[in-house]
């Protein structure tokens, strides 16, 4: 009954790089927060304390940040992917590197109608999400890329029912035939090709997410979610498979009559915690195994 | 030498108050934090344990989720002024009521090109803000109205150098022609009046921070910052008063050069902490004394 | 190539419930958040928004809340074990619950010596953590338990170094024979049994994995996780696996020279982002495979 | 009616400091965030863009790690004081220097009885803070120190009652005869000399804040507050006023009944948003004027 070490892996987290493109006046940026994670050949640094094949976080660090400008930083995907292989690739002891990117948007600000060439609001809404694995060398190298967001906030006010649920001694909720339904959605989305336009797929997914979320007559969160998944999974072959993740941000209806207030499904409570979470996997039954693709760093769905 | 109870104020704080219009399929929302805090006669309170005068924070709660029916929620300063007259006029040991409101905006989902009825994404940029002060009773009641805004993240990545500063001996900061400005902007906006189209000067205001943000050629953040309050000023004779707080959120050039890689102003290190802290005030040489205009109870500009 | 559902769950998330024993005037609390989570055959909910074989996540919360008189709430991962059993016994469509658990520790207020009967202050220190899973019925039923911590911040002035690591073209970083290692611990350990003392078990794992962050000379991060871990395996025999999530928090040496001021280990930036991210399991070789006990729902190690 | 700049300051906020002293084996750690603040002769910058009189925020950065050494870093209103102090004597354009500090506390990790020589855990409790201001120069310098505590959470799960208040048509609040109280208190105290032990202060004035929540019989939280301003300035004669912010973390009884299930104030819900906000001054009635005192730059009470 010996105790040895198990899996394990270690990198930099949360490299807050930005990168702007200044070749003409009107620049472009991209802001990321990169995440680096290694595994390979690292049991002596663990057993013994030797770091002889241990490569520094801080030089996946100064990779991280030099390849925004020697690879460029466009589609975080395509980034994610160069990082990855040269990790693989160039420094022996790594067997497999994980990449976790965070994207913030940023919008032009406009005056007088036009578009600024060089000055930006940051959007603030969802932010975009990237993982990228790469593992093994030469022929046998595999790779897993997974798109995604975090923090959608969408909400409708009414095409949402709750009703004919089951009930246990503890049940006291009463069902609702209209109610407001809304969440802060993370979804990630497992590419099954690297042969992708990886903008339009993300801006096509998020679209028929909040197109199916608006649409689909709810009976229940858990039904809403199988149809966004499914329709990315009908709209786009590239995909093998959807994760999402929803909180059920619940708003109570506000008692108003002992004020003799009538209140129909206009006022609410916006409550914090707890809040119900829905989690859902759609996918083609002919997927090939996930293998490490959502095998999470620092939180990525 | 006795001691005695100094100022003192309490009310219900971060009420959070979703607001759904559906008289007609096109569904309108209103989604706010409101806190009330009111003063007056409450001393008994603190020195007796003497609740007879003090009106329970549940009912502070209770009576801003009814109106939120009874008196509506459109504009945040409207709603915020119906509260604040409830309360001093009519309550009586009240003296001075005071209401802080967060609105967090939502903007609706767009389909095949034409935005849903009842569906929404928040937009995640910017939160507005207003805060209220009614004081007094009958003809010497007062009133005072602060505008702003909070977490405007606003970027330009030109058109900004720092130079010609001070020197002591700890100054090691070499200076700049040309980097990259970020901040992330409170403002608090005193209006001189209640006579106020409260959503057009909501809008104009922040497109002028946004456009002089843009347009100035920055030669430090005080400068910026000063510019954009004169601005405002010059446009709105309605407002009395700026108020500007603006971290500089430092991106800082990454060093490239030991990879024999040149960056020419297009990779950088967003840094958290520390940052630079610039706080200013731009106002009419005329304006009304602010009173209690400013007197943050939860933390607002 | 079909489209199919995948694996889902659902519960309750963040539940936050505080269970005060008053048998006697003097009395205990237990401040937790937990959260439910079912798997099950809740396939008709997804694919035809049919709910009768759903039990709404408010049952879920009230059976928490119940369960905490019911049952009681002393050791979380007993009253875990209560409710997970609960769900899979006697809700017909639930396969597997799991509850995780966050602890919030209070101490006595301590007044002339004596620890105050039914005042506390919240420690603050590390959260405690626990991930209960029951999967199956009758003789079927298999249980797994993971105990764990959060957030335990940790420091030591002296006593690390870390040379000798690998360079390649972007390694610019200086070995250091003396630096400040710090870190915010997260762990998580599977017991091989549920035949524990949980509080004893508890105290004695926190205390060993203090200890051996203090007293191992650290040659790396690496290094003192396993060594951490070890030592928790070798005194515990009801622990089957350790998992450790290490960031290094960096504490830069700041450079006073150009002032003539010698900084010698004595002043430091506390860095936020970007830190290095460690990551370590340790088991004993013949430990049972691990099913779904580290299938984290809410984010938990 | 001329537009003119107002109020103005501007500094480097959250430089996050850690000073090991370590003369002997036996390593004492100092942890803190500290932010600079001036005013003075700065209109030029706003108005012109001229830099000539602004010393950058980066210079006062470097001043603050470098009073770490040179100063020491022991009380933190002390060092505050030495950082004012050199802003407002040395630097000419200076009028008002305001330093705000953080403090996070450290506790010796304790092995086989014995505290460790140089590994500490976070303790995680409040925060301790402090706000120092010195104004003018040579004679007319005037200086003020506030000592504070943030985020100090405390409970007690009876001796608390809230029964006989105010009713109005929108009042449904029942009185309560014994309930939980809990606040997360935020306290600062305005010291009328600079000729204290400011380390003896902090915790005797800590230990009479927790000692009077405890002691009290409350029948509001108003009144608690008093109680324990009133017994603070009673002790201390160097505390001239005292100010004392305290949510009301609201732990509502849960209702068990239609599960059969008794709760004799056994069992609540935690609430997070809204909260009750109790804000009170207890000073003496001769303090002096505050002055700066109370202007807060980065948020401290």
């Amino acid at each position: 009954m010996a105790i040895v070490l198990g899996p394990n892996r270690y990198g930099k987290a949360e490299n807050r790089i930005v990168r702007i493109y200044r070749d003409t006046p009107r620049h472009e940026i991209h802001d990321i927060s990169v995440s680096t994670a290694l595994r390979g050949d690292f049991a002596a640094a663990h057993l013994a304390g030797d770091q002889s094949l241990v490569l520094p976080t801080d030089t996946q660090k100064q990779t991280a940040y030099s390849f925004a400008k020697e690879k460029g930083l466009l589609s975080i995907e395509t980034y994610g992917l160069d990082l990855a292989g040269h990790f693989v690739d160039h420094v022996e002891p790594v067997q497999t590197a994980r990449i976790e990117i965070e994207e913030f948007a940023w919008e032009r600000v406009v005056i007088d109608g036009s578009e600024h060439d060089h000055t930006w609001v940051r959007r603030g809404q969802e932010v975009r999400t990237a993982a990228i694995t790469v593992d093994g060398s030469g022929q046998d190298q595999r790779t897993w890329v997974v798109g995604g967001l975090k923090d959608l906030v969408i909400l409708k006010s009414t095409g949402s029912e709750f009703t004919g649920f089951m009930h246990d001694e503890y049940t006291l909720l009463e069902p609702t035939g209209d109610r407001v339904m809304a969440t802060s959605l993370d979804a990630g989305w497992r590419f099954s090709s690297t042969d992708v336009d990886w903008e339009a797929a993300y801006l096509q997914i998020k679209q028929i997410l909040l197109r199916q979320f608006a649409l689909v007559h709810s009976l229940a969160l858990q039904q809403t979610l199988y149809e966004m998944g499914k329709a990315v999974l009908e709209a786009c072959p590239f995909i093998a498979e959807i994760r999402l993740s929803a909180p059920n941000k619940h708003h109570f209806l506000y008692d108003l009559s002992p004020f003799g207030v009538e209140n129909t499904n206009e006022v609410f409570h916006a409550a914090d915690r707890p809040y119900g979470l829905i989690q859902a996997t759609v996918l083609h039954d002919d997927a090939e195994d996930a293998g490490p693709a959502w095998d999470s760093y620092t939180g990525l769905v």
